[in-house]
C-alpha cells in the first residue's frame, strides 16, 4: 500500500469521526483526528483480528482507554467490518440504542473489549488482559495463546493514581506484549498539559522498567516500525506519539478546543477542502472501504492456522481450553464445595471470617485452575494464597498476583482479566479498601463481568486498628450499586453456599464480604436446598406459638440475633431469626416468599454492625435496627459491640420495646 | 548533644513503642524502630513546633502518613511534651478510648495533625498542608506564614496511586517546603518489596521534579545534614533514607515479621540487652526525658518572635489573620447569597445546575479569599474558576489549583488544606467521579473536616456521554457515609440556601450535587427561612381538600414531582410535593415536624433519578418510587429520562395506582 493510499485510510477515520460528532451534536474529536494515522497502522499491519468472528480467543485485544475518542474506535470497526458496527450506527452515534454510544460500551461481539471512560480504567483492564494471556500461555502453550494486548491511552489516563499503578506494576512484571500507545498531544479539558504537570512521562515510564519509543504520531510509517520493534522487546512498551489533537481542523487543531470543542459544519467543508476529501458525509470512497475491509481479513491465515493447531491439540487439553474459553465450570467443583458445607454443619470450629473463604479457596484449588488470585499486599491476613504460586516475570504459570498496595488497579486489572477470558479473577483486600478499588467494581457492574471481589475485615469485628479500617458505610454503598451481588455469610456453611452462588453468576461480578474474627456456626441442621440462594431464609424459626418478632440479620450479626432470639424465647416470646446474606436475590424472590421470610404483622429489628440505610425497607414503619450511626474506634473487638450496644441484650429489649 | 545522647533519645522511642506494643498484644513495631533515628532528628533539631501550643499556626506540619506506625507518633508526642499525650495514654495504646488509638486520629491539640492508616492518604495530606501554607504566605507575608510541612512515608504510600499523583503534582507545583522522609525499608506486608516492584523509587521522584538524596536512615547525623539540605532546596525534598525495618529486635529485624509480626516479652529483653537499657517497662531515664522535653522547647524563641510579628501587623491585617485561622466567616457574605436567593425566586430563568453554584463561587470570591478551589481538570464544564488566578509555581497568591485528572488527590488534598487551617477548602468533579474521591471523602467525615466537595452532572441528566458518566447509585453511597452532609438542591433558591448551609458547617464535609442541566425554579413564594435548613419540607401543599399524596423528590426532579402534581390535582387528587434537598438535616429535625412534612397515612411517592436504596425510609410499606433500577444509557437527557420513566405521567400514575 502506497504512503498515499494509507493516508486516505487514516482520514476515512478522521471524517467518519467527524461527520458522525457533528450530526450528535456533540463528541470528542480530539482523539479520532490526532491518533487516525497511529490506528490506521495498529489496525491494518499490526493487529491480529478477524472482524468476521470478534470474539476469536486467540485475537490481539485493543483497549481504547481514553474512551471519550470513541469514534475513532467505531470507525475502526465500521472499516474493517465488524458487522455490529454498520454505517446505520455510525450515524446513530450518541443516539439512544445505537451501538455507538457516548462511550465505548463492552460488547466483544462488535469488537468493544471494554467498557472505557472512567479515565486510567483501560490501561488497566489492559494490563489484566496480557496477564490473563501470558498466565493462558504458559497452560495451553504459545501455539494457542499467544497475543498482544494493545491500548491507546491519553494524558489523563496517565495523570489518574490508576494509571501511575499500571505503569510501575506491568513494568515491574515484564509484560512484553503489552503496548501502549500514547497520545502525546499536551492538551487536556483544561489546556495546555502544562497546568497541571512538569514531568517527562516518557521518562517515568523507563523508570519502571518499560521499553520507549518516541515517535511521530502522524507519521504512518515511523508508527508502523515503532510498533514492530515494540513487539519485539521483552518488556512492556510505550510508544509516546507526538501528535497534535483534532489534526485536521484548523480552528481547533493543537488548541483546547480540540478535545470536545463543539464542531460546525464550516469545519467539516474546512477540512475536506484541506485534506481532498471530495466526498459526502459518511461516504467512504470505494477504494478505501475496499482497502480496510481487505486489513480486516488480513489474519484470516493466522486465524485457520490457530484453530488447526486447535484441533490437533490432545482431544482432553483441547476440551479443557475450550470450557475455560467459554467460562464453563468443570466437574467436581460442586461436590468439593457440597462436601464443606455438609461438614461445616457439622463442626464446632468457628474460624475467622475470611479463613473460612480461603480454606474454600485451597478446596477449590485443584479444580479452578483458571482461577487467578490478585491482592494488595494482603497475602498473610486474608490467606487466598497458600497453594498458589505467584504469577512473576519468571512464572508465568503462577495464578498469584502480588499486586502491591494497589487496590484500584487490582481491581481493574480483575476486569481485563475477566473480559480478556479463560480465566475466572478474584480480587482480595480488606473491605475497609474497597473504595480504593470502588470505580473499578463499578466498571465490573456496568460491564457484567463476573469478577469475584473477596474482602476481609467487614465491621467494627476488625477491632484495635480503629475506625480507617472499619466498614461501616460500606455494605451499604455496595449494595447501592446496580448489577452487583453483595454477599456476606454468616458461617462457614453460608460461605460455602454464597462461594457456589459466586461461582456460578456469570452476568455480573459479585462481592462476598468476610469477617476477620471468628464466625461460630449458626446453621447445625442438615438441608439439601443452598438457602443462600434465595438470598434471605429463615434460619430459627419461632416456636411455642405464632411468631410475634422477627430478627433480621447477616454476617457476623447473625450470632447476635440468635442469641437475642434465645432470650426473647426464654421470655415467651416466639420470635423467628431471618439471616440475609444476599439483598438482591432476596428481592429476587417472589412476594409471597418474601413476606413468609419477614413476618407481616411481626415486630422486626434488624442487626448489622454497619449504617442503617437501606434496612427500612425490610424493617417497615414500626421497625428497629440495632447496628452503627457513625463511624467505630479503637479497641479490642468485644468492646467495641458492646461501646456500640451491638448486642443480644439490645436486641432483645429493642423488640420487647415494640411489643 | 553527643550522638551516645541522640542515640539514647532515639532508643526511648523504640522502647516505648515496643512496650506499648507488647502491652496492646498488637501493632506495627516496624516504623517506630526503623524511623527512630529520622524523626530523633527531625523532631530534636529541625521542626519547629510547640507542644505547650499545639495548634500554634505556624508549626511546622508532621504528618505520619505511615500510620498504622503510629507508635512513633505517640512517643514522639509523649516524650516532646503535649499534655494529652501522658504516659497514661501510651499505656491504654489500641485500648477503647485512649488518645493513641491503632491508626493516629485527628486531634490537632494533641499534635495529631491528620487521621491517617489508609495508604497514601497522608502524603497528600501533606500536599495540601503545603499549597495552603504558600498561598497563606502569598496573602499575609512570610512573617507570619512560614512554615515547612513533613511528612513520613513508607512503600505501601508510593505504590498507591494516590501517592504517584502528589509526587507528580508535588513536583510540578515546585512546593520547596515538603520534604518526604521514606522509609525504605524493602519490606511490605507480603514481604520482600520486590515481589511487587522493580522501579528506582527515588528516579521516579526525581523524574517529577523532586530534589532527591539517599541516607543512611539510622545514621541521626547524616539524616540531619540532609534535613538541612532539604530545607534550603527550592523544590519539594525526599529524603530516600535506607532503614532496616524493626531495627533492635534481632529476631524480627529486616524481616516480613518486622511489619507487625506478634511481639514477645523475649524479644523487648533482647533488644533491652542489645542496647544497653536497663530501665522497666514505659520507663524513660531522666535525662533522657529531659532532653526531650527541652527538644519540645525548642521553638519557644521563634515562637515568642512570631507572635510579636503578629502583633505588630496592622489591625484589620491581624484581624483578618486571625478571623481566617479561626475558620470564622467574615462579614458580608451572607448577605450576598441572600441576595442571590431573593433573585432567584424572582427570577424566570432556569440555568445549567452547576453553573448556578458557578455563580454563587463568583459572588462569593471578593469575600471568601480564604477559599480553594481544586479540579480535576474540569474547568469549563464546572464552571468554578472564572475570576480565580490559577495556583503556580510563580503565582502563589492563586486560589484554583488545576489538579489534573487526579481525583484522588484532589479530595486529599483538600483534607489536608483543611486540617492546615487559613483556607475553605472545595474539591470540584463530576458526581460519576466521587468514586474516584471517595477514601478521601470517607477521611474527611471521618475527621470532621469542613471540605466542600462539589460535583456535577448528578444523573443520567448527564445525557450522550452515557452510563460511565451517569451516577445513580452514588447519592446513596454518600448518603450511607456518616458525617457527610449531602445535598442536592432543586434550584437557585435551594442552592443558595444549601451554600449557605454549606459554609456555616463547620463539624464535618459536605457533598453538593449539581445537575448538569438547567434547573427551573421551582420556589417563587418568598420565604425569609432558609427552607433547606430542615432537609426536606412542604414546597406546594395539597388543595382543594385534606392531603392524599405526597411526592418526594430531591433536585432536577422536584419538577417532575411539580408536574405530576399539577396532573393529579386536576384530578381532583389533593397532592402535597415535598422536597428533600438534605436527609440527614431532615433525620436531625422533631419527630412532629418530619410527620407532618412526610404525611402520615398519605400516598407516598418518591422521584428520584438514582436508585431506591435507602428511600423506604420515607416511602412507607406502601410507597412507590420512580427513578432508576440500574445504569443509564448514551442518549439525549430527554430520551433517557423518558427511556427510564421518570416522568410527571408515571409518578401521578404511580400516585393513582396506590389511592
Amino acid at each position: 500500500m502506497s504512503h498515499t493510499d494509507a493516508k486516505a485510510l487514516a482520514n476515512a477515520i478522521r471524517f467518519l469521526s467527524i461527520d458522525a460528532i457533528l450530526q450528535a451534536g456533540e463528541g470528542h474529536q480530539g482523539v479520532p483526528l490526532g491518533m487516525a494515522e497511529i490506528a490506521t497502522a495498529l489496525f491494518t499491519r499490526h493487529l491480529k483480528f478477524n472482524p468476521a468472528d470478534p470474539t476469536w480467543a486467540d485475537r490481539d485485544r485493543f483497549v481504547l482507554s481514553n474512551g471519550h475518542g470513541s469514534m475513532l474506535l467505531y470507525s475502526l470497526l465500521y472499516l474493517s467490518g465488524y458487522a455490529r458496527i454498520g454505517l446505520d450506527q455510525i450515524q446513530s452515534f450518541r443516539e439512544l440504542g445505537s451501538h455507538c454510544a457516548g462511550h465505548p460500551e463492552y460488547d466483544p461481539g462488535a469488537g468493544i473489549e471494554v467498557t472505557t471512560g472512567p479515565l486510567g480504567q483501560g490501561i488497566a483492564n489492559a494490563l489484566g488482559m496480557a496477564i490473563a494471556e501470558a498466565y493462558l500461555a504458559a497452560r495451553f502453550g504459545r501455539g494457542i495463546v499467544d497475543h498482544y494486548t494493545y491500548a491507546f491511552v491519553g494524558d489523563g489516563c496517565l495523570q489518574e493514581g490508576i494509571g501511575q499503578e499500571m505503569i510501575s506494576l506491568a513494568g515491574h512484571l515484564r509484560l512484553g506484549k503489552l503496548i501502549l500507545c500514547w497520545d502525546d498531544n499536551r492538551i487536556t479539558d483544561d489546556g495546555s498539559t502544562e497546568l497541571s504537570i512538569s514531568e517527562d512521562v516518557a521518562a517515568r515510564f523507563r523508570v519502571a522498567g518499560w521499553h520507549v519509543q518516541e515517535v511521530d504520531g502522524h507519521d504512518l510509517e515511523a508508527v508502523s516500525a515503532a510498533l514492530e520493534i515494540a513487539r519485539q522487546d521483552p518488556r512492556p512498551s510505550l510508544l509516546a506519539c507526538r501528535t497534535v489533537i483534532a489534526q485536521g481542523i484548523t480552528r481547533l487543531q493543537g488548541q483546547r478546543g480540540g478535545h470536545s470543542g463543539r464542531l460546525f459544519a464550516a469545519d467539516a467543508q474546512q477540512m475536506r477542502d484541506a485534506l481532498d476529501w471530495p466526498h459526502a458525509p459518511f461516504e467512504v470512497p470505494g477504494p478505501v472501504l475496499d482497502a480496510w475491509r481487505a486489513a480486516g481479513r488480513r489474519s484470516q491465515a493466522e486465524y485457520g492456522a490457530w484453530h488447526e493447531r486447535v484441533a490437533a491439540l490432545a482431544p482432553a487439553e483441547r476440551a479443557e481450553f475450550e470450557r475455560v474459553q467459554a467460562g464453563a465450570l468443570p466437574e467436581g467443583w460442586r461436590e468439593v464445595l457440597e462436601d464443606y458445607r455438609q461438614r461445616a454443619m457439622q463442626s464446632d470450629e468457628a474460624p475467622a471470617g475470611i479463613m473460612i473463604s480461603a480454606d474454600i479457596s485451597d478446596l477449590l484449588t485443584p479444580h479452578l485452575p483458571e482461577r487467578m488470585v490478585g491482592c494488595a499486599d494482603l497475602e498473610a491476613p486474608t490467606g487466598h494464597k497458600r497453594q498458589l504460586r505467584a504469577f512473576t516475570p519468571g512464572e508465568r504459570a503462577g495464578a498469584y498476583v502480588h499486586c502491591g498496595v494497589r487496590e484500584h488497579l487490582m481491581g481493574a486489572m480483575a476486569n481485563g482479566m475477566a473480559a480478556h477470558g479463560g480465566v475466572i479473577a478474584l480480587a482480595v483486600t480488606y473491605l475497609a479498601f474497597s473504595d480504593y478499588e470502588r470505580p473499578a467494581m463499578r466498571m465490573a457492574a456496568l460491564m457484567g463481568l463476573p469478577v469475584k471481589f473477596v474482602f476481609s475485615h467487614d465491621s467494627i469485628g476488625v477491632g484495635r486498628n480503629g475506625p480507617t479500617h472499619q466498614p461501616v458505610e460500606i455494605l451499604a454503598s455496595l449494595r447501592a450499586m446496580p448489577n452487583m451481588q453483595v454477599m456476606r455469610p454468616a458461617d462457614a456453611v453460608e460461605a460455602a453456599e454464597c462461594w457456589m452462588l459466586a461461582l456460578e453468576h456469570r452476568t455480573g461480578p459479585c462481592t462476598l464480604v468476610f469477617a476477620r474474627q471468628a464466625l461460630p456456626r449458626v446453621r447445625a441442621k442438615h438441608v439439601e436446598e443452598n438457602l443462600s440462594r434465595r438470598g434471605a431464609y429463615v434460619l430459627a424459626e419461632a416456636e411455642g406459638g405464632a411468631r410475634q418478632v422477627t430478627l433480621l440479620a447477616t454476617g457476623s450479626e447473625v450470632a447476635v440475633a440468635l442469641a437475642a432470639r434465645t432470650r426473647l424465647q426464654g421470655d415467651g416470646v416466639p420470635t423467628a431469626v431471618v439471616s440475609m446474606p444476599c439483598w438482591s436475590l432476596f428481592e429476587a424472590q417472589d412476594a409471597d416468599y418474601r413476606a413468609a421470610v419477614l413476618g407481616p404483622g411481626t415486630v422486626r429489628v434488624g442487626v448489622e454492625a454497619a449504617v442503617r440505610l437501606g434496612w427500612d425497607r425490610y424493617l417497615g414503619e414500626r421497625g428497629a435496627f440495632v447496628g452503627m450511626t457513625g463511624f467505630g474506634a479503637s479497641g479490642p473487638a468485644e468492646a467495641l459491640y458492646e461501646h456500640f450496644g451491638i448486642t443480644a441484650e439490645q436486641v432483645a429489649s429493642q423488640a420487647m420495646r415494640l411489643l
